[in-house]
């Protein structure tokens, strides 16, 4: 069985679509029932820039949807429910995204709007939340009880998985390792404090680090300084020391010893744009995880990366509509 | 409704025994279904000395539980089950307890002929994960949906309860914080390698530290050396700096922050001894810990003693015992 919205499946009782809301782009999908399976890569994955208006934004992902939603064979145009997820803090219960730095809106309540343009229950979620749920239902961590996710990006975030099911905690931030500070003399943080994992190991983090160490384009050999993350880990693997102080101030702060001492998951699943393309650096941070807790976790910590790269977010909406929906609707199928 | 097993409890329908078998003593006791509420000091504890041969010690138990069942009122003495918690490694599955080193007893299936003796099920578990259980289910985490428990003592354990049940984790050991390594230069653990928390934190170690720090028995101004934990805090409080500098540096260990990152939870529950009488340790430990995690977590980070006190543990017991019932005859009360 397969849940992507091929010919043919127009027989199908409903469809749920999906949207990630990202700093520069969103991803909007729709998907049939039951959200069971995901097919990486589908053409119903459509790209858009996210606008810096949150309401044009709006419009512009229920018109895609709906568009969406006629092309896969829905009467009408029609679906049955809408997942959503944003860089937080957010509000899931009321559907209001508080401040988003990252996209610039502040105390925007997406999930009205959307409601009223289609007419269908909306849930808004966290990103690293709903990354965590996406791929432990339906990538690396299927079938695990217990599975932490681990999104290294332009910044750190993460989820917990029990049994299939959120783990959200008493302030919705379960798993939110990014500001867990690991050297109260560390650099300076986004979030105000210093030293956390997120100061560390975050893309936007290691990039303003770089600019502060080559002020200059080029570093003191005459070759162009490294600008982003991947360039301060390109420029490492190259040789160039300062950045490999960089990377190896990550690698002993990326907290992989502190999920497995309090959590003792099956498995760690690390998403995320560093998380993907920096294996060797995943590596080395498992290898210090392994060797800073207890023997009989450290030797059985397992780090995979996400079975859904950087589709993990949008199947964890895909999920999230889905649920939403009645038991009576879903069994009806 | 008192679970105690006061006169006139004859008309009850049946009883539980628990033990908590510590390094040197053992506390043993009956209790009344259901288990559901925790008297404090109650006289039906009883204390007895930890035996070195474990198969004197499981005689021994047995003699004193059913001598408890018998003035407690239960028809001949008996028991509907039992629940012991120890000191691990130990295999709560086939009852046996592995190694441990606070024991001196090395693969002892402890559960099996107490079984014999007493014709009943016998379940073991580890004395952490069974201290998180009474604290959640009988202390200060009743109600709570999310409670971590840590105990502070010769050694630092803990566990994790999730409305009302224990999460064991991939390898039986969530919530083990104490040998998490924070500084991989700090001093020695007893597990072998460098700068867990429990070679900051725990007693034992404290006392090995004091020892090494002043080999004779007096310090430099020729008042007495602290020789064990709580005579390094008394030190600290009294203006020995060398002593201040011990308790500082387990204070920046002691890893509440990893904890309210990794978990979120409602409420840390601090047992133990060095938990229970060190409250300005523990204050100090929280005040870090809110200042490493983040802001929404840090702020609302909640951390009390332990209810139950030095019974924690033998009420986690009792309550395992009584979850180890079949449904129908706890309903049947």
């Amino acid at each position: 069985m397969t849940s992507s919205i091929a010919s043919g499946s127009a027989d199908r009782s409903g469809f749920v679509g999906a949207a990630d809301i990202g700093a520069t782009k969103t991803l909007v999908t729709v998907r049939a029932w039951p959200v069971e399976a995901w097919a990486l890569g589908s053409s119903e994955v459509v790209r858009l820039a996210t606008d810096r208006d949150p309401w044009r934004m709006v419009a512009r992902l229920a018109d895609e949807l709906t568009r969406l939603a006629i092309a896969g064979g829905a009467v009408r145009g029609r679906l049955d429910a809408v997942g959503l997820a944003a860089p937080g803090p957010l509000d899931p219960t009321s559907g209001v995204i508080h401040h988003s730095p990252n996209l610039g809106w502040r105390d925007v309540p997406i999930s009205g709007p959307l409601k009223r343009l289609l007419g269908v229950p909306i849930v808004l979620d966290d990103d690293a939340r709903t990354g965590a749920l996406g791929e432990a239902r339906l990538g690396a961590g299927r079938g695990r009880a217990t599975v932490a996710y681990v999104t290294l990006g332009s910044g750190v975030g993460g989820g917990i998985i029990m049994d299939g099911r959120l783990h959200r905690g008493a302030h919705n931030v379960a798993g939110e390792v990014g500001h867990l500070s690991v050297d109260p003399t560390g650099p300076r943080c986004g979030c105000g404090r210093r030293g956390c994992v997120e100061a560390f190991v975050g893309g936007s983090s290691l990039a303003r680090r770089a600019r502060g160490m080559w002020p200059s384009a080029r570093t003191a050999d005459g070759t162009p300084a490294p600008r982003d993350a991947a360039e301060v880990f390109r420029a490492a693997r190259a040789g160039d020391p300062a950045a490999g102080a960089l990377v190896d101030e990550a690698v002993e702060a990326l907290g992989f010893a502190a999920i497995g001492a309090v959590l003792d998951p099956d498995l760690i699943v690390v998403g995320g744009s560093i998380g993907l393309s920096q294996r060797r650096f995943v590596r080395r941070a498992v290898t210090v995880g392994r060797q800073r807790c207890l023997a009989q976790t450290g030797r059985a910590l397992t780090v995979v990366p996400a079975a859904l790269g950087r589709e993990s977010v949008l199947a964890g909406a895909a999920v999230t509509a889905w649920e939403t929906l009645p038991a009576s609707r879903r069994e009806a199928l």
